[in-house]
């Protein structure tokens, strides 16, 4: 099941995509589940049911919006593959390094990355997101999978000088419009086992990130288990897992979103987050 | 104008505070606030005339919440007194540095700041709280007081050990319970010009921190111009503006706050911030 959030004629909803067409289920259970983070902590209790029912839209019609606009948290994940580690000249830790994005950094699939106009040194990151269903603290690694609702891209845009001001990432990880989510999340069932899965960036069309997710340095259950270890994972929080080597900064001369630039994320049996960069006014 | 958040027979709610008395304007305004972050965000209209007809109670009948239990944003300053950097042995830089605590990392004053069963590295970290009230992107310095609602006293409780796993300090700076924020929010005119303010952290009686506000390396107005040139500031975020020098982990040995302990945080005028230190069972 791929379900997201979306805008339809100036009207927030929610829903189930199946191919071209996007159920709105959020209209038909708005009294249930305000918005997807309360579908996704009930467990999607009746969704199946409430799709029958619910008006159809082709998603041509639907504005993308983040998945999951309004978690509580979203923990990202740095230097999570061997390549991008070492193309930072960062030690190996024996953690996940972690910092955190807000949420009103987060645009949709389709909506521009804007440049923000104190900056021109705009990054893309390609990263496999995941959504939390059940809440939890001290979730172990072998549990930890039964925590997830879900998986979808992240784009996590990052302005690098800012993200270089000082020695925490924090400043540059939270430019409004940088963090795009999209389209869909899928439910764990219908991605399967994620280490064979392929993460593609793709700037204007050529390939600058390439890897799969068995390339991780510490996976999805691995990053669960240590976050739970320091917060309580709420329904609907983010985690993005990290992204591989290639990013624009370690470049030379560094490759550095433009406006006018059209940036993919592709990840396998997941589909593509696309965006256009924006130049902020 | 003293305000905050409280539990009250197990019933959430939020009001003035004068003297020993807490006016109950929470339950008389629920329509129209149903929180404290609302009230803020209105910029307190209607409060003053709803506090005459508010039922009242004595505080010691009230339990304290973190004055905002519900920010959108806990944005925190590392590094920002000359004797703290210069006992971490950090860089001098020019722009503050920035973290993020999440608001369920928050508890109220008496309420205990609770040591994990994962670390027995559990620090103080006695700060002035800013909260704010008028949104805003690209503030200048020159403005940013006037998007201040109020001031308050956190103690931004840290697990050394977790914050300093990797280089990225949002482990250690999240564990439940550990970010004291109360007992109220003090308005500006109240509190009057900060720089000749005392802040003094006392852990078990004995003085472990003390300084004045016109320490801060970066001054409020400044530390408002930088996360808002970064970051939409929304009303009720709160700003954490960093600690001052004789943290527990840089002494010798280090001093670790444990079951048992009282630490208290007293700001000239705003008050004392009083928690015993409780053990995660």
């Amino acid at each position: 099941m791929k379900l997201s959030t979306v805008k339809i004629a100036g009207r927030v909803t929610w829903g189930i995509v199946e191919g071209e067409t996007f159920h709105d289920v959020g209209a038909a259970m708005k009294a249930t589940y305000p918005d997807l983070k309360q579908a996704v902590a009930a467990g999607f209790a009746g969704v199946a049911e409430a799709k029958a029912g619910a008006a159809i839209f082709p998603i041509s019609e639907v504005e993308w919006l983040a998945v999951i606009p309004n978690p509580d948290k979203i923990l990202c994940v740095g230097l999570n593959y061997e390549m991008h580690r070492q193309e930072t000249g960062r030690s190996v830790v024996e953690n996940p390094t972690i910092f955190a994005r807000y949420a009103n950094s987060q645009t949709g699939h389709l909506a521009p990355i804007v440049r923000p106009k104190v900056s021109s040194d705009l990054d893309y990151e390609g990263e496999l997101a995941v959504i939390i269903s059940k809440p939890g603290r001290y979730i172990s690694r072998d549990n930890a999978l039964e925590h997830v609702a879900g998986y979808s891209i992240y784009n996590d845009g990052s302005v690098r000088d800012f993200q270089r001001h000082t020695h925490q990432f924090t400043p540059g990880k939270n430019f409004p419009d940088t963090g795009a989510f999209g389209p869909w999340m899928m439910t764990p069932d219908e991605l399967g086992d994620l280490d064979p899965l392929r993460i593609q960036t793709r700037l204007n069309g050529e390939v600058v990130q390439d890897a799969t997710f068995g390339m991780m340095i510490f996976d999805v259950a691995r990053i669960i288990e240590y976050c739970s270890s320091f917060t309580r994972l709420e329904a609907g929080d983010v985690i993005a897992t990290g992204t591989p080597g290639g990013v624009g900064a370690k470049r030379n001369p560094p490759l550095w979103m433009k406006p006018g630039d059209i940036v993919e994320v592709e990840i396998d049996k997941l589909g593509i987050l696309r965006n256009p960069i924006g130049q902020e006014a």
